[in-house]
């Protein structure tokens, strides 16, 4: 890190006003965000940004599946650039700073290099990549995957939300269907600024993140078929009562979960009862099982162990059960050269911090798989995302910016 | 019972006819009936068993809330009738016997009296008792109910259905709202045929079930209140899962409605997550729970003891556990001279029995608190009711019908 570089700090009041100007775009009266991807709030942020990267003076290019490229010239312009962003679509009642974050301290690292009058060696790409959240239209984080190659283009714009409408639709509904081919648009290294989403920093009282992996995921879809009787008349041994069989299965997934702790999780976010009514005995249940780990062996190991508990459960119970893995995501192992240079950046800026595994899903984590790639996190409040109360302090989101802008300068290089 | 009186039998095949016929009335395509109570459909049946109860000689008088009564005379009209019959409204995926048996056998009853030129001495009156089964509107057995005092009758006509029609309303829409003040029209006694809606009868291949007591039931509703948060980035022992804390209630009342079994029966039928999603752990559940014994210190001590277990639960895992109950139905204790008209007459009749608690709750269990009254079960296939699958035999239907005849015939007298 060259000394005028180490000097360099972003402008924390003018990230702090970008974050809360951009938040007025499908802001929700309990001071969260509703900015469902593609639709009329994310036109009107993704329209501000565009505006915003081009005063900055950048390039804005948009690939077929509307995610956002804002390109700043290096010195070296054969040298492919260093990317770095997040995202601006938002969870249905979502907070401030889920992505958000991360892409407008891109934009203010921009800012900044051009106040300082600073010249990348390679140059650098601000990004905002479509859909992280996965609310409107599944699956999550589909421009970055198939940014990655995960899925063709053509198979995400066909992805249809729950009326009907498919991405191709909604791109072009808001003007967002660019021309760059998806993947085209290569980079040298990728680094995303983020929440943590969890409580281990704050926990701790650690300001960086310094994520080394994130978690690898399996889905599943589970359904128990047991046998719809009448509360009244039903003997206790004769039932097959599906929901005992579910309560069973939910703390069955708690407890494998924990045994393969600390950083193995596994929740069960859904069940629905078939035709439920307060005096029958519950016959069929739909649910989902999310687990994760970032060792491979322990989530085969957990995905093991649940399906001998589940197959125990059906025996006892004279009920079915269906377990379905729909999504396997191995873990993702960050790039270590890029890891140390998020530490180095942290530690010649003076901020407290961890190592980290992200236990969420990122565009990061596609990224990683086909380029250089890192991220960074700061503590959010207690935790808590996904949720209109999410918040994070102006601090901690200033010396997330200045680990980001270090880093990246330090990836890219100063000219000379 | 008389010599006259022990050879007579009811017309088996009319009765099978009727049943059949009947079922037209909101017949199912998987041969069960729907006929929600109010309904065109229920007007439809009740049509019909007005001009079957006219054909048969019958007056028909229909009271406020609509429960429609057929007037038998006996030789001294000075003495009360006796009541039999049921009711004709279904559940919504219904069968073809649950209440329809009772009614048709009591119009059975009658037609074979007619036809063998029987007078009894007291009156007969064959009822169909609006809106047992509680699925338009809420609560089940409302007329029944209503008739013994436990709700005033206008209470009841500003009861409303899911699209906000009240039951005055429905009555009037099908012409239904009779003159007869409810709780008028007094009996001397009330006997109910009914399949048996469980599985004990088919199970010990016993034809008819001498029933002498219905549970007490309590309801509850009950909401957990833990947090909600990302189900990646959680770790297991900061979570307060609220559908890991209903699970451990569901097994609870599992355990200790087995703990105080043979009789006792506990039930979780509903459970809601609120905004439930694949990622993200259940913050909050509202659930219902059913308890149900022939004794009410066994329902008093499961009351308690689940209550303990849930402040267990709510301590332990950091939740909050609200659990009102919301109806207490004591346990009924049918008369036990009726009871004995009932098992002397099976015996007479040569049929297998044996004593057995009614688990459902009936109209009769309504009147027996202020009339004598006692009920008549017959097996039904595999103790599936509420469902289009629920099936009995023509031979065990008959059987009931004969039990009820005499049992009636013993009550009212012949006269000489």
């Amino acid at each position: 890190m060259s000394k005028i570089a180490s000097n360099l700090q972003i402008d924390s009041a003018r990230l702090w006003d970008t974050i809360h100007e951009t938040a007025k775009f499908g802001a929700t009266p309990k001071g969260g965000v509703r900015r469902l991807t593609l639709g009329p709030e994310d036109k009107q942020v993704r329209d501000w940004f565009r505006e915003a990267c081009e005063t900055a003076g950048l390039e804005v290019h948009v690939d077929a599946l509307g995610s956002m490229f804002g390109l700043r010239r290096g010195r070296d312009m054969t040298k492919p650039p260093v990317g770095l962003g997040s995202h601006l679509d938002t969870q249905p009642t979502g907070g401030k700073y889920d992505g958000v974050l991360g892409t407008l301290a891109a934009l203010e690292v921009v800012r900044t290099l051009n106040d300082a009058g600073i010249e990348t060696e390679t140059p650098l790409c601000i990004c905002n990549w479509t859909n992280e959240e996965g609310s409107r239209f599944a699956p999550a984080t589909m421009a970055s995957a198939a940014y990655a190659g995960e899925y063709t283009t053509d198979n995400i714009l066909a992805r249809k939300d729950a009326t009907g409408v498919t991405v191709g639709e909604a791109l072009d509904g808001i003007g967002y269907r660019g021309s760059e081919a998806v993947g085209a648009r290569k980079f040298g290294a990728f680094v995303e600024l983020h929440i943590e989403q969890g409580p281990l920093l704050e926990a701790e009282h650690k300001t960086i993140g310094v994520v080394d992996r994130g978690q690898g995921i399996i889905w599943y879809d589970g359904k128990i078929t047991g046998f719809e009787s009448h509360a009244g008349t039903t003997p206790m041994p004769l039932r097959r009562d599906a929901l005992a069989a579910l309560s069973e299965i939910v703390l069955a997934v708690e407890r494998i979960a924990k045994a393969h702790g600390p950083n193995a999780v596994g929740t069960v976010g859904e069940a629905v009862i078939a035709a439920p009514s307060r005096n029958v005995i519950p016959g069929e249940i739909a649910f989902t099982t999310d687990i994760r780990s970032p060792n491979s062996e322990t989530l085969e190991a957990i995905d093991r162990e649940l399906r001998e508990a589940m197959a125990g459960i059906a025996a006892r119970r004279r009920v079915e059960i269906g377990f379905e893995a729909i999504w396997r995501k191995p873990p993702t192992i960050f790039n270590p050269k890029l890891v140390d240079a998020v530490e180095n950046s942290t530690k010649a800026l003076g901020y407290s911090h961890r190592r980290i595994t992200s236990g969420a899903g990122h565009d990061a984590c596609n990224l990683a798989t086909v380029v250089p790639a890192a991220m960074i996190f700061v503590p959010c409040k207690d935790g808590v995302s996904h949720n209109e109360l999410e918040d994070a302090t102006q601090a901690d989101c200033t010396a997330g910016a200045n680990v980001l802008m270090h880093t990246v300068l330090a990836l890219a290089g100063v000219a000379s």
